[in-house]
Parts: structure tokens; sequence; C-alpha cells
């Protein structure tokens, strides 16, 4: 479980959970364990993402994936470890922290991670890969909403929520988050293609090998670029409604939106 | 995750949260979903016992394994499901129980089947599969009580907690849950011995076959049997302490001991 989760990692979905509870001005300190939270359950969903009879991949966050260091075994056991620590720490006690608005928070990113959620929209993956390109675009777009979208958006909330946002706030950090979880997967699926494994810290170039759904595979890369633009400036536009003293939303969304690896 | 849930089984895990909250004196109606989601918890952790990398069983409930019959992928993705799809259940709305008792129940549960409950048993009995005998009953001990014992514990707390048990209620669950949690392992080490897989539902004799650390092979039948009777008198008489209308909880404790399957 360490060497899964402290093995670097960018850390966007705490980032992420920590910029909107601080726009909607919520004292972090209490926050910070059910924050870090989101970064356990992404983990969990990398280690088992990457097992053999998933996407079989030996190269994560530029070291071997857990399970080729610890034995296939263990990464299942580590993977389930940490998804079930996720849930102790976000339903930990938080100081100052109603517990009503806790338990909301626990079934936004349980929602978020379901069946339904990441885990359909990877089982969506796995069953799309090779499919040919009759309506491709709709089932990449199911695809990345939940695979990588909806922990995207549950990040956001879950800053809104324990951060005690209002209803207009929540509501703009629920579009934000939906076009940052869509300009997320864009850009992984473009710099799968441009860039080479060293730069990303993971092996390039496997969703085309494998015959994956990507955007640039499906719409081009220009009209990937140009739904990625449009994206960004719904998130920019979206941060800036929540009219928190320390905003750092936009400039997040830019960072995601901009980075090489 | 409907073939492996609805697939047949004892539901021992919500039945105890019944009968635990039902001797506190609750109202059980808005509790149901909430000591259901115990079952998805269980079954979860049977889908990914089952799979090739861990116990590699192929017969479960009397009928083929879930990544038998659906793939190794999805036996992988299902039980990841069914665990995020429990804590959904598990915060979901209860009418009538404070939010600060759900929370509590959150953690409890989820702690009995961490790295250092549930999981840690799994690790434990992997790494004990083949191993000598010296220091086997502490070993024994500890993959028992983390490995099943937690859960069964965690399911008569979880029963006193949403039900509004006292403390001393909840002490003589505690006591109860981890006198039973030892039971029902020792029962399971002997039927394995004793039973053929038709009555079973699952493969018999696998854990001498594997190497495995029982409580029959490391204590011999007759020790074994004496160890039983003892935890059996100590859930009664804890069961005896909860001094509501109804309580099956005794009965519950006998049924497990004495069951043949």
């Amino acid at each position: 479980m360490r060497y899964a989760v402290l093995g670097g990692g960018k850390r966007i979905r705490p980032i992420l959970a920590i910029a909107a509870a601080e726009a909607c001005g919520a004292n972090l300190a209490p926050l910070m364990q059910h924050f870090a939270a989101l970064e356990l359950i992404h983990t969990y969903s990398l280690v088992h993402d990457d097992l053999p009879a998933l996407d079989n991949d030996d190269l994560r966050r530029g070291r071997q994936t857990t399970h080729v260091v610890f034995g296939e075994a263990m990464g299942i056991l580590a993977g389930d470890a940490l998804l079930t620590e996720a849930f102790s720490w976000l339903a930990s006690p938080a100081d100052g922290v109603p517990p009503d608005r806790q338990l909301r928070a626990i079934v936004t990113v349980s929602i978020a991670i379901d069946s339904k959620g990441m885990i359909g929209g990877q089982v969506a993956d796995l069953e799309a890969t090779g499919a040919d390109a009759a309506g491709a675009i709709e089932k990449l777009r199911f695809i990345h909403r939940n695979k990588t979208g909806k922990l995207i958006l549950a990040s956001a909330l879950l800053g809104g929520i324990l951060g005690g946002g209002s209803d207009e706030q929540l509501q703009a950090l629920d579009r934000y988050g939906t076009a940052l979880g869509l300009a997320f997967q864009i850009v992984d699926d473009l710099l799968d293609q441009e860039e080479s494994s060293a730069t990303l810290g993971k092996t390039a170039g496997k969703d085309l090998a494998q015959g994956k759904l990507t955007y640039p595979a499906v719409v081009g890369v220009e009209e990937a670029r140009k739904e990625l633009a449009a994206l960004l400036r719904t998130a920019e536009d979206n941060a800036g409604m929540i009219a928190g003293r320390l905003n750092y939303l936009a400039q997040i969304a830019r960072f995601i939106c901009e980075r090489r690896s």
C-alpha cells in the first residue's frame, strides 16, 4: 500500500478538493485526511487496472507496478485495502463538520466510483478494446465520463460539500468538475500518443497498441484539441463563479490542460 | 455482482446485525439496506479470495465462482464494485438514525475489513500456507481473528450501533461477536475436513491439500471441539446480557456452531 501510494503522482484529486474547499471559505486543517482519501481511491484504481487480467501494465509513475514487485495476490489485496482505508478516512471525525455533511460526501464519492461510475467505465473500456468505429464517439464519451471524469468531479464536490459550500457554489463546482474530468482524459489520450514513456512515467503508446478507443484516434488530434479548449473555458468560467478570496480552481484547470506528463 | 451476491449463502452477517439491533430494541425497517451491505462485503471478499492469484477456487455456494463464469477481469471489478456499493449503502439515509451513529458504524465496519483486519488476515493466510508448526497456533489465531472473526464481530456491532444500543449492550455484543467469530472459523475448518464438497457447496479438503493452517490440523479435532464449546458458552452468556424482548442471538450462535455446511 505504501509503495503504491507514496511512489509519486500529481495528487490532482486531493488538490482539487483542497482548492474547492478553500474557494468555499472552509477551514482546511480538519479535512486533510478526508481529501487524502481521494488519492487512496485513485491509487487503488491504478493498482487494479495495471493487473495482468486488466491492462497488464508493468510501469507506473516511473516505477514497476505494485503487482510486479509484490506479486499478483498482494496487488489485488493492496488495492482492496486502499479502497477500504479510503472510506475509513472519509468517515473519520472532522472537527466542526456536521456528520450529515460527511455522510453526503461519502455517498457522493462512492457513487462516483461504483459500477455505474468509475468501475462501469473500466468495464466499458475493457469491452470496447478493438471495437470498430461505429458509435465509437458515444462509447468513448461514456468511458471518459465514468472511468476518469466522475472521480475528478467527485473530488471537486467533496471539497465543496465538506467545506460547507452553498448550493450555488456546489452547482458551479459540478459544472467545473464535469468539464475538467473530460478535459483530463483528452489530455491523457493526447499525451499517450505524443510523449515518451520516460516523460509519462508509464508505458506510452499503449492505448493505440491495444486498440483502445482514444479521443485523437476517434475524432482526430485537431478536433480533440478544440474540444479541450472549450472544456477549459467552461471550467474557468465556473471557477470564477465561486467567489472565494482564495481561488486556485482556474489555475488548476489550466495546469491540467497544459501538462506534458 | 448479481451472480455473486444472489447465488445463495447463509446471510449470517446481516442476520447477526438484524438480531443485534432487534435485541437492542431498534426499529429495523430503515436499517435493512445498511445491514445488507454486510453481505456485499462478505461476497466481495469471497470473489477476490477465489481468484486464481489467491485461493484459485472454482466452486462456491454450489456454483462456479464468479471469475470462472465472467473472467478474471470481471471477477476483480465485480468485487471492487461490491465493496464500493457496500459503503454507499452504509452511508445512505436511515430514517430516525442520527448521522454521527452512522459515521461510527462506517468506521467500525471499515476498520474490521482493512489491512489490519480482514485483509491482514488474508495476507497472513497466504503467507502461512505451507508454514511449519512452530508458532502455528498463534499464527492460526491471528488469521482466524482477522480473516473471518472481525467481520462477524463488526456485524453484531453494526446492529448494536445503528440500533441505538447502550454502552453495556455494545460491550456484551463485542464479547459475543468476538467469541462467535472465532467459533465460526473453527467450525469451517472442521467441516472442510469432515464434509463433502456437495454438502458444503465449495471445494472440501482444500485447506489440507494446500497445506493451510487449520484448527484441527494444529490442535487436533478433539481440542478444536473443546475450544468451540467454550466459545459457544461465552457467546450464549453475553447474548443473555442484552435484555431485549426479542433476542435470537443465542439461537444464532448455536446454529453457527452446530451447522453442517
